[in-house]
Protein backbone atom coordinates (compact mmCIF):
# COMPACT_ATOMS: atom_id res chain seq x y z
CA UNK A 1 0.00 0.00 0.00
CA UNK A 2 0.86 3.65 -0.51
CA UNK A 3 1.77 6.54 1.72
CA UNK A 4 -1.16 8.87 3.14
CA UNK A 5 -0.25 12.19 3.01
CA UNK A 6 -1.99 15.43 4.58
CA UNK A 7 -1.14 18.92 3.47
CA UNK A 8 -2.85 21.98 4.72
CA UNK A 9 -3.75 24.29 2.21
CA UNK A 10 -1.92 27.94 2.89
CA UNK A 11 -3.50 30.78 2.48
CA UNK A 12 -6.96 31.23 3.23
CA UNK A 13 -8.33 34.60 3.76
CA UNK A 14 -11.24 34.93 7.16
CA UNK A 15 -13.94 33.23 6.14
CA UNK A 16 -17.29 35.19 6.54
CA UNK A 17 -20.99 34.94 6.24
CA UNK A 18 -21.68 34.72 2.56
CA UNK A 19 -18.83 33.70 1.57
CA UNK A 20 -18.26 31.53 -1.46
CA UNK A 21 -16.13 28.93 0.35
CA UNK A 22 -15.62 26.63 -2.73
CA UNK A 23 -13.85 29.39 -4.87
CA UNK A 24 -11.59 30.47 -1.82
CA UNK A 25 -10.65 26.89 -1.28
CA UNK A 26 -10.11 26.23 -5.13
CA UNK A 27 -7.80 29.26 -5.12
CA UNK A 28 -5.86 28.25 -2.24
CA UNK A 29 -5.57 24.60 -3.92
CA UNK A 30 -4.79 24.75 -7.51
CA UNK A 31 -3.69 21.33 -7.33
CA UNK A 32 -6.95 19.64 -5.62
CA UNK A 33 -8.10 16.00 -8.10
CA UNK A 34 -10.31 13.88 -8.01
CA UNK A 35 -9.26 11.53 -5.16
CA UNK A 36 -8.60 13.77 -2.75
CA UNK A 37 -10.19 13.64 0.59
CA UNK A 38 -10.91 17.91 1.04
CA UNK A 39 -10.99 18.03 5.18
CA UNK A 40 -12.56 21.06 6.42
CA UNK A 41 -12.79 22.63 9.95
CA UNK A 42 -16.57 23.14 10.35
CA UNK A 43 -16.00 26.91 11.86
CA UNK A 44 -15.50 27.67 7.75
CA UNK A 45 -18.17 26.32 6.56
CA UNK A 46 -20.42 27.29 9.84
CA UNK A 47 -18.86 31.06 9.06
CA UNK A 48 -19.88 30.89 5.01
CA UNK A 49 -22.99 29.54 6.00
CA UNK A 50 -24.10 32.09 8.94
CA UNK A 51 -24.13 30.04 11.69
CA UNK A 52 -22.98 32.32 13.90
CA UNK A 53 -24.34 33.71 17.18
CA UNK A 54 -24.04 37.11 18.35
CA UNK A 55 -24.36 36.74 22.22
CA UNK A 56 -25.87 40.62 22.45
CA UNK A 57 -28.95 39.43 20.56
CA UNK A 58 -29.37 35.90 22.76
CA UNK A 59 -31.65 36.21 25.57
CA UNK A 60 -31.42 33.48 27.79
CA UNK A 61 -34.30 31.45 29.19
CA UNK A 62 -35.06 30.04 32.61
CA UNK A 63 -33.12 26.68 32.16
CA UNK A 64 -30.41 28.60 30.70
CA UNK A 65 -29.93 30.92 33.68
CA UNK A 66 -30.43 27.99 36.22
CA UNK A 67 -27.31 25.71 34.37
CA UNK A 68 -25.49 29.26 34.18
CA UNK A 69 -25.67 29.76 37.88
CA UNK A 70 -24.95 25.81 38.86
CA UNK A 71 -21.87 25.85 35.75
CA UNK A 72 -20.68 29.87 36.29
CA UNK A 73 -21.03 30.16 32.63
CA UNK A 74 -22.52 32.81 30.53
CA UNK A 75 -26.46 32.16 30.25
CA UNK A 76 -26.85 33.77 26.89
CA UNK A 77 -24.26 31.45 26.09
CA UNK A 78 -25.92 28.56 27.88
CA UNK A 79 -29.20 29.53 25.83
CA UNK A 80 -27.39 28.47 22.31
CA UNK A 81 -26.13 25.53 23.43
CA UNK A 82 -29.99 24.63 24.62
CA UNK A 83 -30.99 25.31 21.57
CA UNK A 84 -28.85 23.69 19.52
CA UNK A 85 -29.00 20.14 22.21
CA UNK A 86 -31.63 17.38 21.01
CA UNK A 87 -30.68 16.39 24.44
CA UNK A 88 -28.33 16.64 27.57
CA UNK A 89 -26.11 13.54 28.00
CA UNK A 90 -24.23 14.62 31.23
CA UNK A 91 -23.15 17.84 33.47
CA UNK A 92 -19.97 18.16 34.82
CA UNK A 93 -19.01 21.22 36.49
CA UNK A 94 -18.21 23.84 33.12
CA UNK A 95 -19.25 21.48 30.56
CA UNK A 96 -22.38 19.93 29.39
CA UNK A 97 -21.99 16.80 27.01
CA UNK A 98 -24.98 16.91 24.64
CA UNK A 99 -26.33 15.20 22.06
CA UNK A 100 -27.10 17.38 18.85
CA UNK A 101 -29.75 17.11 16.45
CA UNK A 102 -27.75 15.17 13.88
CA UNK A 103 -26.77 12.48 16.60
CA UNK A 104 -23.57 14.00 17.68
CA UNK A 105 -22.59 13.59 21.08
CA UNK A 106 -20.10 16.85 22.47
CA UNK A 107 -19.34 19.30 24.32
CA UNK A 108 -21.72 22.14 24.45
CA UNK A 109 -23.80 20.91 21.64
CA UNK A 110 -20.24 21.88 19.18
CA UNK A 111 -21.10 25.53 20.11
CA UNK A 112 -17.71 27.42 20.41
CA UNK A 113 -16.37 30.66 20.89
CA UNK A 114 -12.27 29.97 20.26
CA UNK A 115 -12.18 31.06 16.65
CA UNK A 116 -14.98 32.65 16.25
CA UNK A 117 -14.24 35.92 14.78
CA UNK A 118 -13.60 39.37 17.12
CA UNK A 119 -16.79 40.33 19.22
CA UNK A 120 -19.17 38.07 21.41
CA UNK A 121 -19.74 35.53 18.88
CA UNK A 122 -20.56 31.79 18.77
CA UNK A 123 -20.12 29.42 15.89
CA UNK A 124 -22.64 27.01 15.41
CA UNK A 125 -22.55 23.34 13.79
CA UNK A 126 -24.14 23.72 10.23
CA UNK A 127 -27.58 22.74 9.98
CA UNK A 128 -26.59 19.65 8.04
CA UNK A 129 -22.95 18.98 7.64
CA UNK A 130 -23.79 15.93 5.33
CA UNK A 131 -25.40 18.22 2.95
CA UNK A 132 -22.47 21.20 3.96
CA UNK A 133 -19.97 18.57 2.54
CA UNK A 134 -22.32 17.17 -0.48
CA UNK A 135 -22.82 21.20 -1.56
CA UNK A 136 -19.12 22.40 -0.84
CA UNK A 137 -18.16 19.48 -3.56
CA UNK A 138 -20.82 20.06 -5.62
CA UNK A 139 -19.32 24.20 -6.26
CA UNK A 140 -15.90 22.84 -6.37
CA UNK A 141 -17.15 20.72 -9.40
CA UNK A 142 -18.65 23.02 -10.17
CA UNK A 143 -15.87 25.42 -10.33
CA UNK A 144 -13.13 24.09 -10.32
CA UNK A 145 -13.88 20.91 -12.30
CA UNK A 146 -12.90 18.36 -9.76
CA UNK A 147 -14.50 16.29 -7.21
CA UNK A 148 -12.41 15.92 -4.02
CA UNK A 149 -14.12 13.77 -1.15
CA UNK A 150 -15.32 16.43 1.90
CA UNK A 151 -14.88 15.56 5.20
CA UNK A 152 -16.05 18.53 7.71
CA UNK A 153 -14.75 18.27 11.07
CA UNK A 154 -14.85 18.73 15.00
CA UNK A 155 -12.90 17.81 17.85
CA UNK A 156 -14.51 16.05 20.03
CA UNK A 157 -13.81 14.85 23.26
CA UNK A 158 -14.42 10.71 24.29
CA UNK A 159 -15.97 8.72 26.47
CA UNK A 160 -13.12 6.75 28.74
CA UNK A 161 -10.36 9.11 27.07
CA UNK A 162 -8.11 11.80 27.72
CA UNK A 163 -8.28 14.49 24.54
CA UNK A 164 -9.85 15.42 21.74
CA UNK A 165 -9.80 13.85 18.38
CA UNK A 166 -10.95 15.68 15.06
CA UNK A 167 -14.24 13.54 13.94
CA UNK A 168 -16.03 13.57 11.15
CA UNK A 169 -19.68 15.55 10.96
CA UNK A 170 -20.29 16.23 7.27
CA UNK A 171 -19.00 13.59 4.63
CA UNK A 172 -19.91 13.41 1.07
CA UNK A 173 -17.70 11.03 -1.46
CA UNK A 174 -15.42 9.25 0.76
CA UNK A 175 -16.80 5.63 2.61
CA UNK A 176 -17.42 6.59 5.98
CA UNK A 177 -16.85 3.32 6.98
CA UNK A 178 -14.99 0.39 5.85
CA UNK A 179 -16.57 -2.53 6.38
CA UNK A 180 -14.55 -5.70 6.54
CA UNK A 181 -17.38 -7.88 7.82
CA UNK A 182 -17.12 -11.20 5.44
CA UNK A 183 -13.69 -10.64 4.69
CA UNK A 184 -10.80 -13.28 6.10
CA UNK A 185 -7.88 -12.16 8.02
CA UNK A 186 -3.82 -12.97 7.00
CA UNK A 187 -4.47 -16.64 8.33
CA UNK A 188 -8.27 -16.99 6.15
CA UNK A 189 -9.88 -16.54 9.30
CA UNK A 190 -13.17 -14.67 9.32
CA UNK A 191 -12.69 -11.17 10.59
CA UNK A 192 -15.56 -10.06 12.52
CA UNK A 193 -16.61 -6.82 13.77
CA UNK A 194 -14.00 -4.99 11.82
CA UNK A 195 -15.69 -1.69 10.92
CA UNK A 196 -12.85 0.78 10.60
CA UNK A 197 -14.03 4.29 10.81
CA UNK A 198 -12.56 5.67 7.82
CA UNK A 199 -13.60 8.98 7.24
CA UNK A 200 -12.85 9.99 11.38
CA UNK A 201 -9.37 8.66 10.75
CA UNK A 202 -8.86 10.39 7.85
CA UNK A 203 -10.07 13.86 10.12
CA UNK A 204 -7.76 12.54 12.36
CA UNK A 205 -5.06 12.66 10.15
CA UNK A 206 -5.75 15.77 9.14
CA UNK A 207 -5.62 17.56 12.16
CA UNK A 208 -2.38 16.88 12.86
CA UNK A 209 -1.57 18.78 9.81
CA UNK A 210 -2.52 21.95 10.82
CA UNK A 211 -1.98 24.30 13.52
CA UNK A 212 -5.54 25.07 15.25
CA UNK A 213 -4.32 29.01 16.14
CA UNK A 214 -3.22 29.31 12.74
CA UNK A 215 -5.36 29.60 9.17
CA UNK A 216 -5.23 26.80 8.32
CA UNK A 217 -8.88 24.85 8.41
CA UNK A 218 -8.54 23.12 5.48
CA UNK A 219 -5.84 19.76 4.45
CA UNK A 220 -6.02 17.90 1.52
CA UNK A 221 -5.70 13.87 2.30
CA UNK A 222 -4.21 11.91 -0.42
CA UNK A 223 -3.55 8.11 -0.33
CA UNK A 224 -7.30 6.81 0.05
CA UNK A 225 -8.30 6.97 -3.87
CA UNK A 226 -10.01 3.70 -2.73
CA UNK A 227 -12.40 4.99 -0.60
CA UNK A 228 -13.21 7.91 -2.63
CA UNK A 229 -16.23 7.34 -5.15
CA UNK A 230 -18.16 9.63 -7.64
CA UNK A 231 -21.51 8.98 -5.50
CA UNK A 232 -21.48 11.48 -2.53
CA UNK A 233 -22.75 8.17 -0.43
CA UNK A 234 -24.53 7.82 2.68
CA UNK A 235 -22.42 10.94 4.66
CA UNK A 236 -21.13 11.39 8.12
CA UNK A 237 -24.63 10.04 9.42
CA UNK A 238 -23.86 6.47 9.34
CA UNK A 239 -21.46 6.95 11.65
CA UNK A 240 -23.84 7.91 14.32
CA UNK A 241 -24.92 5.00 16.47
CA UNK A 242 -28.36 5.38 17.03
CA UNK A 243 -29.72 6.06 20.51
CA UNK A 244 -31.31 2.47 20.53
CA UNK A 245 -28.29 0.94 19.87
CA UNK A 246 -25.97 2.84 22.23
CA UNK A 247 -24.92 1.81 25.72
CA UNK A 248 -23.67 4.70 26.79
CA UNK A 249 -26.37 7.86 26.50
CA UNK B 1 2.71 23.93 8.29
CA UNK B 2 4.31 21.19 6.26
CA UNK B 3 2.55 17.55 5.62
CA UNK B 4 2.51 14.84 7.27
CA UNK B 5 3.52 11.21 5.89
CA UNK B 6 2.49 7.38 6.92
CA UNK B 7 4.01 5.42 4.74
CA UNK B 8 3.98 1.20 5.73
CA UNK B 9 6.50 -0.56 6.48
CA UNK B 10 6.31 -3.99 3.99
CA UNK B 11 8.22 -6.84 4.40
CA UNK B 12 7.95 -8.07 7.65
CA UNK B 13 7.78 -11.73 8.02
CA UNK B 14 5.51 -13.42 10.79
CA UNK B 15 6.31 -12.56 13.74
CA UNK B 16 6.15 -15.37 17.09
CA UNK B 17 7.01 -15.16 20.38
CA UNK B 18 10.58 -14.39 21.20
CA UNK B 19 11.27 -12.72 18.14
CA UNK B 20 13.41 -9.83 18.07
CA UNK B 21 10.73 -7.49 16.98
CA UNK B 22 13.56 -4.24 17.14
CA UNK B 23 15.84 -6.05 14.85
CA UNK B 24 12.74 -7.08 12.52
CA UNK B 25 11.80 -3.22 12.21
CA UNK B 26 14.93 -2.11 11.65
CA UNK B 27 16.09 -4.32 8.98
CA UNK B 28 12.41 -3.64 7.16
CA UNK B 29 13.11 -0.15 7.43
CA UNK B 30 16.26 0.91 6.78
CA UNK B 31 15.12 4.83 6.77
CA UNK B 32 13.69 4.70 10.09
CA UNK B 33 15.01 8.29 11.66
CA UNK B 34 14.85 10.39 14.85
CA UNK B 35 11.85 12.55 14.99
CA UNK B 36 9.75 9.64 12.90
CA UNK B 37 6.29 7.85 14.85
CA UNK B 38 6.76 4.21 14.35
CA UNK B 39 3.24 2.82 15.05
CA UNK B 40 3.30 -0.62 15.53
CA UNK B 41 -0.27 -2.87 15.65
CA UNK B 42 -0.18 -4.14 19.31
CA UNK B 43 -0.21 -7.80 17.64
CA UNK B 44 3.17 -7.98 16.60
CA UNK B 45 4.60 -6.99 20.25
CA UNK B 46 1.91 -9.46 21.92
CA UNK B 47 3.33 -11.69 19.81
CA UNK B 48 6.89 -10.88 20.10
CA UNK B 49 6.80 -11.16 23.65
CA UNK B 50 4.54 -14.15 23.75
CA UNK B 51 1.12 -12.64 25.06
CA UNK B 52 -1.09 -15.53 22.96
CA UNK B 53 -2.83 -18.26 24.44
CA UNK B 54 -3.75 -21.49 23.57
CA UNK B 55 -7.55 -21.75 23.76
CA UNK B 56 -6.86 -25.97 24.56
CA UNK B 57 -4.91 -24.76 27.31
CA UNK B 58 -7.73 -23.21 28.96
CA UNK B 59 -10.45 -24.37 31.80
CA UNK B 60 -13.31 -22.25 31.85
CA UNK B 61 -14.95 -21.44 35.12
CA UNK B 62 -18.34 -20.61 36.28
CA UNK B 63 -18.69 -17.25 34.95
CA UNK B 64 -16.82 -17.71 31.82
CA UNK B 65 -19.43 -20.56 31.14
CA UNK B 66 -22.11 -18.58 32.29
CA UNK B 67 -21.65 -16.08 29.93
CA UNK B 68 -20.88 -17.99 27.06
CA UNK B 69 -24.19 -19.35 27.84
CA UNK B 70 -25.89 -15.80 27.35
CA UNK B 71 -23.90 -14.79 24.47
CA UNK B 72 -23.40 -17.59 22.25
CA UNK B 73 -19.68 -17.69 22.19
CA UNK B 74 -16.31 -20.42 23.32
CA UNK B 75 -16.64 -20.51 26.89
CA UNK B 76 -12.91 -20.46 27.00
CA UNK B 77 -12.37 -17.25 25.13
CA UNK B 78 -14.68 -15.81 27.29
CA UNK B 79 -12.69 -16.91 30.37
CA UNK B 80 -9.45 -15.60 28.13
CA UNK B 81 -11.48 -12.27 28.28
CA UNK B 82 -12.46 -12.62 32.27
CA UNK B 83 -8.53 -12.67 32.97
CA UNK B 84 -7.85 -9.24 30.86
CA UNK B 85 -10.68 -7.06 31.96
CA UNK B 86 -10.28 -5.56 34.95
CA UNK B 87 -14.43 -4.70 35.53
CA UNK B 88 -16.95 -5.54 32.58
CA UNK B 89 -18.33 -2.04 31.57
CA UNK B 90 -21.32 -3.21 29.23
CA UNK B 91 -22.82 -6.49 28.04
CA UNK B 92 -24.21 -6.83 24.40
CA UNK B 93 -25.30 -9.65 22.41
CA UNK B 94 -22.10 -11.38 21.34
CA UNK B 95 -19.62 -8.50 22.57
CA UNK B 96 -18.50 -7.91 26.23
CA UNK B 97 -17.12 -4.03 26.54
CA UNK B 98 -14.55 -4.70 29.56
CA UNK B 99 -11.81 -1.88 31.14
CA UNK B 100 -8.80 -3.69 31.05
CA UNK B 101 -6.24 -3.30 33.81
CA UNK B 102 -4.45 -0.41 32.40
CA UNK B 103 -7.75 0.90 32.14
CA UNK B 104 -8.53 1.12 28.45
CA UNK B 105 -12.46 0.43 27.51
CA UNK B 106 -12.71 -1.68 24.66
CA UNK B 107 -14.54 -4.97 23.23
CA UNK B 108 -13.45 -8.38 25.02
CA UNK B 109 -10.28 -6.80 26.98
CA UNK B 110 -8.83 -6.60 23.96
CA UNK B 111 -8.55 -10.20 23.28
CA UNK B 112 -8.72 -10.92 19.49
CA UNK B 113 -8.77 -14.04 17.23
CA UNK B 114 -7.91 -12.29 14.60
CA UNK B 115 -4.42 -12.26 12.65
CA UNK B 116 -3.53 -14.65 16.14
CA UNK B 117 -1.84 -17.07 13.87
CA UNK B 118 -3.02 -20.51 12.87
CA UNK B 119 -4.72 -22.89 15.31
CA UNK B 120 -6.66 -21.91 18.33
CA UNK B 121 -4.76 -19.17 19.74
CA UNK B 122 -6.23 -15.69 21.17
CA UNK B 123 -4.07 -12.80 21.04
CA UNK B 124 -3.69 -10.45 23.99
CA UNK B 125 -2.87 -6.53 24.52
CA UNK B 126 1.02 -6.53 26.17
CA UNK B 127 0.97 -6.49 29.84
CA UNK B 128 2.04 -2.95 30.12
CA UNK B 129 2.04 -1.55 26.38
CA UNK B 130 4.18 1.52 27.08
CA UNK B 131 7.11 -0.44 29.36
CA UNK B 132 6.52 -2.39 25.66
CA UNK B 133 7.07 1.36 23.68
CA UNK B 134 10.08 2.11 25.87
CA UNK B 135 11.55 -1.34 25.29
CA UNK B 136 10.64 -1.03 21.79
CA UNK B 137 12.34 2.42 21.60
CA UNK B 138 15.35 1.82 23.10
CA UNK B 139 15.70 -1.70 21.46
CA UNK B 140 15.70 0.46 18.02
CA UNK B 141 18.68 2.87 19.36
CA UNK B 142 20.70 0.00 20.21
CA UNK B 143 20.18 -2.01 16.86
CA UNK B 144 19.85 0.76 14.57
CA UNK B 145 21.14 4.38 16.10
CA UNK B 146 17.87 5.82 15.77
CA UNK B 147 14.95 6.65 18.78
CA UNK B 148 11.86 7.28 16.50
CA UNK B 149 8.92 7.56 19.08
CA UNK B 150 6.81 4.56 19.26
CA UNK B 151 3.18 4.30 19.36
CA UNK B 152 1.61 0.69 19.78
CA UNK B 153 -1.77 0.82 18.66
CA UNK B 154 -5.45 -1.29 18.41
CA UNK B 155 -8.38 -0.19 16.95
CA UNK B 156 -11.30 0.56 19.68
CA UNK B 157 -14.89 1.18 19.11
CA UNK B 158 -16.16 4.06 20.75
CA UNK B 159 -19.52 4.94 22.20
CA UNK B 160 -22.08 6.88 20.40
CA UNK B 161 -20.10 6.29 16.45
CA UNK B 162 -19.93 3.58 14.90
CA UNK B 163 -16.74 1.85 13.70
CA UNK B 164 -13.44 1.50 14.94
CA UNK B 165 -10.85 3.85 15.02
CA UNK B 166 -6.99 2.51 15.60
CA UNK B 167 -5.94 4.26 19.05
CA UNK B 168 -2.97 4.40 21.15
CA UNK B 169 -2.39 2.14 24.00
CA UNK B 170 1.10 2.60 24.04
CA UNK B 171 3.54 5.30 23.39
CA UNK B 172 7.31 6.20 24.30
CA UNK B 173 8.88 9.48 22.97
CA UNK B 174 5.53 11.39 21.19
CA UNK B 175 3.56 13.42 23.70
CA UNK B 176 0.12 11.69 23.39
CA UNK B 177 -1.77 15.04 24.46
CA UNK B 178 -0.78 18.18 22.72
CA UNK B 179 -2.60 20.77 26.02
CA UNK B 180 -3.51 24.30 24.41
CA UNK B 181 -4.17 25.60 27.84
CA UNK B 182 -2.87 28.82 28.08
CA UNK B 183 -2.53 29.47 24.16
CA UNK B 184 -4.56 32.01 22.12
CA UNK B 185 -6.51 31.41 19.11
CA UNK B 186 -6.11 33.51 16.13
CA UNK B 187 -8.78 36.47 17.04
CA UNK B 188 -6.16 36.31 20.39
CA UNK B 189 -8.79 34.75 22.62
CA UNK B 190 -7.83 31.69 25.30
CA UNK B 191 -8.21 28.50 23.73
CA UNK B 192 -9.70 26.43 26.87
CA UNK B 193 -10.31 22.88 26.89
CA UNK B 194 -8.34 22.06 23.46
CA UNK B 195 -6.11 18.77 24.32
CA UNK B 196 -5.55 16.99 21.29
CA UNK B 197 -5.13 13.50 21.00
CA UNK B 198 -1.42 13.59 19.51
CA UNK B 199 -1.21 9.71 19.80
CA UNK B 200 -4.32 8.75 18.93
CA UNK B 201 -4.33 10.84 16.05
CA UNK B 202 -1.19 9.64 14.95
CA UNK B 203 -2.34 5.83 15.22
CA UNK B 204 -5.45 6.39 13.69
CA UNK B 205 -3.31 7.94 10.41
CA UNK B 206 -1.23 5.12 10.23
CA UNK B 207 -4.47 2.64 10.13
CA UNK B 208 -5.39 4.40 7.24
CA UNK B 209 -2.13 3.37 5.45
CA UNK B 210 -2.37 -0.30 6.11
CA UNK B 211 -4.61 -2.79 5.43
CA UNK B 212 -5.44 -5.27 8.07
CA UNK B 213 -5.36 -8.16 6.34
CA UNK B 214 -1.92 -7.82 4.70
CA UNK B 215 1.49 -8.11 6.52
CA UNK B 216 1.53 -4.70 7.03
CA UNK B 217 1.63 -3.78 10.97
CA UNK B 218 4.29 -1.65 11.05
CA UNK B 219 3.54 2.16 9.56
CA UNK B 220 5.88 5.50 9.56
CA UNK B 221 4.34 8.49 10.54
CA UNK B 222 6.79 11.50 9.42
CA UNK B 223 6.08 15.12 10.20
CA UNK B 224 5.63 15.48 13.98
CA UNK B 225 8.89 15.84 14.92
CA UNK B 226 7.62 19.13 16.92
CA UNK B 227 5.92 16.36 18.95
CA UNK B 228 8.68 13.85 19.51
CA UNK B 229 11.40 14.18 22.41
CA UNK B 230 14.22 12.58 23.49
CA UNK B 231 12.35 11.49 26.74
CA UNK B 232 10.15 8.67 26.67
CA UNK B 233 7.55 10.96 28.50
CA UNK B 234 4.15 9.97 30.16
CA UNK B 235 3.19 7.22 27.87
CA UNK B 236 -0.17 6.51 26.42
CA UNK B 237 -1.34 5.88 30.28
CA UNK B 238 -1.73 9.91 30.31
CA UNK B 239 -4.98 9.24 27.53
CA UNK B 240 -6.70 6.96 30.70
CA UNK B 241 -9.27 9.14 32.02
CA UNK B 242 -9.31 7.89 35.40
CA UNK B 243 -12.81 6.00 36.38
CA UNK B 244 -13.01 8.80 39.00
CA UNK B 245 -13.44 11.72 36.15
CA UNK B 246 -15.25 9.52 33.51
CA UNK B 247 -19.30 9.78 33.70
CA UNK B 248 -19.36 7.03 31.02
CA UNK B 249 -18.00 3.88 32.99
Amino acid sequence: MSAITATPIPGLPEVRPGDDLAGLLAAAAPDLRDGDVLCVAHKVVSKAEGRVVDLRDVEPGARARELAAAHGKDPRHLEVVLREAAAIVRERPGVLICRTRHGYVCANAGVDASNAGAGERLVLLPLDPDASARALRAALRARAGVAPAVVITDSFGRAWRRGQCETAIGVAGLAPIDDWDGRVDSDGRPLRATAIAIADEAAAAADLARAKDSREPAVVVRGLERHVSAQDGPGAAALVRPVAEDLFI
